[in-house]
């Protein structure tokens, strides 16, 4: 099972969402007398991944301890159009105001872990993995992240400072491939791991020379692909191979037959569609 | 031309959104050394509306005020396929360090604004118009309604306190509409607008009776909706009439066409995908 | 009843307060051995209307949890001179360093509802009503405004963000108040109101044929405030009318009697003193 | 001439009441073409000492810092019915955005000096002093002070951690006042103070014996606080007294005639009416 | 017993502490299955005061509430080598991703309370009192300050604005002592005492006379200590009287000796190590 | 040249510091007129190494941007008893105010800086290197492993997130060393690597054999570490071996010689004391 970082580290953000919709007071729910108990469900008005419920939980409950958010439903499991996948319980004023951030970050997340799996099921089979990259909604890079582990697939670097990654430009600046990872291992924490991205076989070549962790072939070829896999786990079979660029739904399979251990893809991300899901009132009597 | 509010309002989010990529440092820039000036061009890489570049200015000069972001279109302008959007001139560590945060906002937001002119173009000849929800993602609020508003369409509320909406549940509380309105206008700062979501009409007719200055047809038929809006118009012709419910591009313009003032739907900010752009740097000399 | 927003708007204001007045520590009751439980009440030292006493109680709750606040009297009711008005229990210590910050507010607010209460009961037979402004104490604007309810008059809008108000510099940048409604329709959230503020009749009469959804009558005499008043519900019924500018004690009631909606007052809140109350300990045995 | 704490400590304070008026955006402003630059007066609408301008200034400054505002009178000066007290020019959308924040705290400080220098003048020709308390509006507390300083008067202590006061619980607690003292001086910062508040001789005698700095004389008639102050001034002439309880302008001239060093109220903080200033826009040509 | 401040001024140091350590997760006990419940003990690894525990108990009470902390040792006492000083109970995950947090505030408070105690001990039979100064870790001033007072020393002045200290600067600014101490009598809060840096005999005495409540003695020798000590007495007893400059543990008895009130060094926080402690985990059953 | 992380990360630290220090205002320079500009110099009280004068200058620069702070020295030189390191010149007032904040945070890093230089330089002919832990004062990580990078050693990972390390409790847990590697491969992003503890020979080779990056060699004796350095660079050459446990200055160059790639120690952090530096004002003329 994925999991999330401690609440210490996402409060803030919860409760930045909270404050962003309810602003200077919930003026439906202020002027009515709202303050008994009520209860919801939530459905999924279509089938998909469900991924974040644990964020819903904990929206409500930052608004008000009293309530009870049940999921009904693992993040990562299948829900069907039409099922429930989450009870609610507490005074009604508080599902009223805390309803549109807890289910739109859930469908947000939803959506991405729904998209993520149709790519991970592709090669299902292979031992290739999906992984993710930095292109996320800004403000929600760990979330993000984790739905994309949800769906099926790996995180790549989480930020410019748990890992580093050689391009063109640096590359130019310091001269060579050589160049720079030597001047990197002087400064950066010696655990983390430096991968080049390289688009030729010399430069391939050059990282596998000067000690890269992990190499990238980027906007190759199939067949160039190959032979530079072949290359790597000839030379120094514990360098991690990336492969990344213009990767679909359609090349997918074939890119990971190349037998690289990494293919990486926006899309995941900036390609989905938020799952929907409503919140249902249980009709007071 | 659509205003974003005063940078004194949106530079929070800003930081947040570079220390969420920076972290604890950006390991690849802060070891090479990658102090001396550089250029960069941004790039569409397909056809789209573009909406937020004046972020990107900023985030920019937030990260490092010497940096000269120069936008060459305007928001709510289409870039083509290849075309140049920006220029930017600064450290070159500072080009790289702001690059994801400054094109990830603009992608998401240029994405938002391009599926929204898809949906306003279609009933581009009606005097219906588009509006948005609070689907919106977290944090992001008064970014992505920007980008509704860049896109063409207009902002429904931005949160639960600057309007009124009366549902269901409020009704049942409440005992009636009459009810609620009444004791809404009791509660709520007097320049405020109440809306009351209907979904039939004996309810439209209350509403009428009872003030509401809005009134949401909910689901309803082609032909019923038409109905609804001779009543309205009859009645209390100052009234707003908005449409909301599976709204889709198909049937937009249809219901535009029964006289509603306002059709409301989520699909711009919650369907669409990034606008796919990048940052090419100016190989150095 | 009024109702604050939740404690999440409310807490990080409270926090600030407690931590304004404890500074580095309160060294007295630091040095002392005062973590015995103690009990104290508050009391009226003069006659008024009580305003915010849950807000004491939640900044005894965030110093201490443990410590019990119990109100007497209900928000909006008068305590006579020499009553108590609530009783706290818990950590000595906690009693005294939550003291001021917990006094000073409820004392501030009750001195506007009380006020407000005297402006709000000459006119209390007719159907006008009382509405604040934007001059509130910076930093407080939401309490301010939630005493004013308490106090029986009606809030304005809360900020710049929730409702328009076109004045004369407006319309003189827009060259008329048609075109200043037409262009800010535009641009806004379609639920809000836009209120324009006239001086005289043909003002008032561009105000009303342009869809002004309220008009404010500035500074107009007694007769002219009579004749916008007709003109308006002649033509258009559904529009709020407001009257300002040098709003008495003495001239409230025959301002009222001209039959505007609204009057608009800032002296609830720039001309009250604060309601003298005081926190007793009861004696250690 | 008195001055302020440096920027770093107070801009949080004027960032918070901006965004408290601007919410999510103003929306007059954002939706007008007011761009282009403008100038503003501010106008004493009544007689008062103006306490405050060079906050006013900072604010606009916040806001955009091209805008700028030139203080045409000192905190501490008299402004007469009418004077023109400061000049702004800027972008019109700026000024208009910052106005009320602005005005709303100059209005209110310069309230709290004009009152205080009522008190100060009464005792002028004494070698009394006026001295505040902590019952100050909660979030203001440096700039209420710094405004009755503005008026002539003294501070007391800034908070809870910066000078001891024992009062009668914390004497009931420990014992007796001169456990209280040895108890303190044990735990507290040895630079601090200790006041002991006494409301009859005995308790004088044992404050000036236990090595108190301060000795409130609270409640006390005027006949007693002579009596009290020889006594101190004979055996330890260094030590500062204070009178408190009931003081009014009437009994002032009285009080400060026994000899005390100081006379604390709060009357000009709590007490006080905002000086009513405006500010008029010049208008566009 | 020596008392922090409440949790309420304290709670965002210690959040901070733990987000610095933890940053985006624990990627090691997010990806073990680490939920269940886990013992731990903390020890000594050599002899030395204990500080600081309930902040232990606070910091593994904010990551997860049903965390047990247990000290075994109150702060303040000797922990001699291999002597168990705190016991934890909770889920293991908690413990380890709070451990260093934890573990590293108290080993730096411990360090600095045990060499306080060894300067303390050299004069622990004269009325002279060792106190600390300014120099303390940005961030930790209110928690070194107070391992300062467990390791049985006062606290001179905590920040810049709780006491005065007049040096040669301020001396030349002004003219004199005399006239920096009544520029500064007008402008400071009156509780506020006043100290004077003095290296020569003329500036003793006109410190004297101008109302100083404190005089330093900065680097004189054990002779003109003696003699400023001395005339002081002699003219104005109640004046504190400081020793600074150079003390180290060799010559403090010796400045004792001189009859000075306190001696000022800053080495117990600059010149400590930390007290070596670590955690043990109860191994799993 | 090492580098700190951009100012945007940093800024919130510096900020927090010198707030910690003004508190309410600095009361001796707000009250005395020392507004006019001034000279000062930093000078070495005794030799090291200097490690952090541009996080000095920031600090002055935030406190008031006009004031320059000229480094004579660059961080990662030594400097000599006597030595002047920086000038600084600005308003008299902000060079008293700013003082201590950036004195402190100089002192404590080039003490750290120091003693670093001081244990590399044992083992500078060696290929092996010194490398930090996570132990360092809560609140200054990022700052502390800077000075250690300055004093000439490498970074080990910066938090809980950026690196994995098994431990004994995480290998009991998933019950042996290769589940728990094959677990957390499955939940970290891919670029992190794992370091395994081992403390025995079975331990090293099931580490070897299970995919570990690193492998930490905890309190061998030097036989041990010779063979164990000898069976990793047999099977698996690209494996990091790290020595750690009981590293003092005088077994520091032997553990080296048994040719491991990094040895960890805390103490150049925790057994470091503050380099003795000042500030001497220009006195004014």
């Amino acid at each position: 099972m994925i999991k999330l970082p401690p609440w210490i580290v996402l409060d803030p953000l919860l409760h930045h969402w909270l404050l962003e919709d309810i602003g200077r007071g919930d003026r439906s729910t202020q002027g009515l007398q709202l303050a008994q108990n009520g209860k919801a469900v939530w459905v999924a008005k279509e089938r998909g991944i469900i991924a974040g419920l644990t964020l819903a939980s904990r929206i409500f409950y930052l608004l008000e301890p009293t309530t009870i958010f049940t999921p009904l439903i693992a993040d990562g499991e299948t829900a069907e159009k039409g099922q429930m996948i989450a009870e609610i319980e507490g005074p009604l004023e508080c599902l009223l105001m805390g309803e549109r951030a807890a289910l739109n970050i859930v469908m947000r997340l939803s959506g991405i872990a729904t998209l993520t799996r149709k790519y991970v099921e592709v090669m299902a089979d292979l031992s290739t993995q999906l992984v993710d990259t930095r292109k996320t909604t800004p403000g929600l890079r760990i979330l993000e992240k984790y739905a994309v582990q949800v769906g099926g697939a790996v995180n790549h670097r989480m930020g410019l400072d748990d890992a580093v990654m050689i391009k063109d430009n640096h590359i130019l600046s310091a001269g060579s491939i050589t160049n720079a990872i030597a001047q990197l291992r002087y400064s950066i924490p010696y655990p983390l791991t430096i991968e080049v991205e390289t688009s030729n076989f010399s430069q391939v070549a050059e990282a596998i020379a000067s000690g890269a962790n992990t190499i990238m072939l980027d906007n190759m070829t199939l067949e160039e692909m190959k032979r530079a896999v072949e290359l790597i786990r000839r030379e120094k079979p514990h360098i991690d191979i990336e492969a990344s660029g213009n990767i679909t739904l359609d090349n997918l399979r074939l890119v990971a037959k190349t037998g690289v251990d990494y293919i990486s893809s926006s899309a995941p991300v900036t390609r989905s569609s938020w799952l929907d899901l409503s919140m249902r009132l249980i009709p007071l009597e």
